[in-house]
């Protein structure tokens, strides 16, 4: 039997910011939940689009051309190789859709990197 | 610049029950919304997987071993070759990630069926 994901609970779970955690997958994307606070760093992904959907809070994804702020039930997609820089004045949750394949900070690489495996954590089905 | 879209906003565009639309891409897959109600058809997708997530009011998905229940905030991902058949009580506003190659209603074709033309509607950028 398929076992239903609800958002609130698995966003509960969440203990770290800027930290994503699979929920799920579909096809060759993972389902990633973060809670953000702040800002995040400047990154680009070569290969892969990226969807974020804002599920609490506000989100302003800052661009080299502008920037996008998106509340509650509000999606966009970054295209592949479009840099771009979250921000959250206040805590926001995000659900991501991404390739298996797409590196957290893209581009660059920090402290605060995750691993796939850091994103991939206890709860993965 | 990119434009965030408003979930909420398309699904009120949604005239049609059962007529999934378009409403972006990322990387090989289609983000779609669905107002539904009533009782679909039972069918399968050979080679991909479905996400469901449930906007608004509440969606049963049978399943052969059992059915799950959504509500708003939750989502499940039906697996590729996994027949099911959705199924809403009430009117329900269902977002779906799956590949752009998928056929609407999968093995089986009846009048239900849309076309990827007709989901792309005249609204798709």
């Amino acid at each position: 039997m398929l076992t239903p994901v609800n958002l609130d609970a698995r966003f509960e779970d969440v203990t770290e910011l800027w930290s994503p955690k699979v929920i799920g997958r579909v096809n060759d994307q993972y389902v990633k939940i973060a809670r953000v606070h702040g800002e995040f760093l400047w990154h680009a992904h070569a290969d892969e689009d990226e969807l974020f959907l804002v599920v609490r809070g506000t989100l302003r994804i800052q661009l080299e051309d502008g920037e996008v702020t998106l509340g509650p039930g509000e999606l966009v997609v970054v295209p592949r190789g479009v840099r771009h820089n979250p921000v959250a004045a206040e805590e926001c949750w995000v659900m991501l859709v991404e390739p298996v394949a797409t590196k957290h900070t893209g581009d660059v690489v920090t402290e605060r990197t995750r691993s796939i495996e850091e994103q991939l954590g206890a709860g993965h089905d």
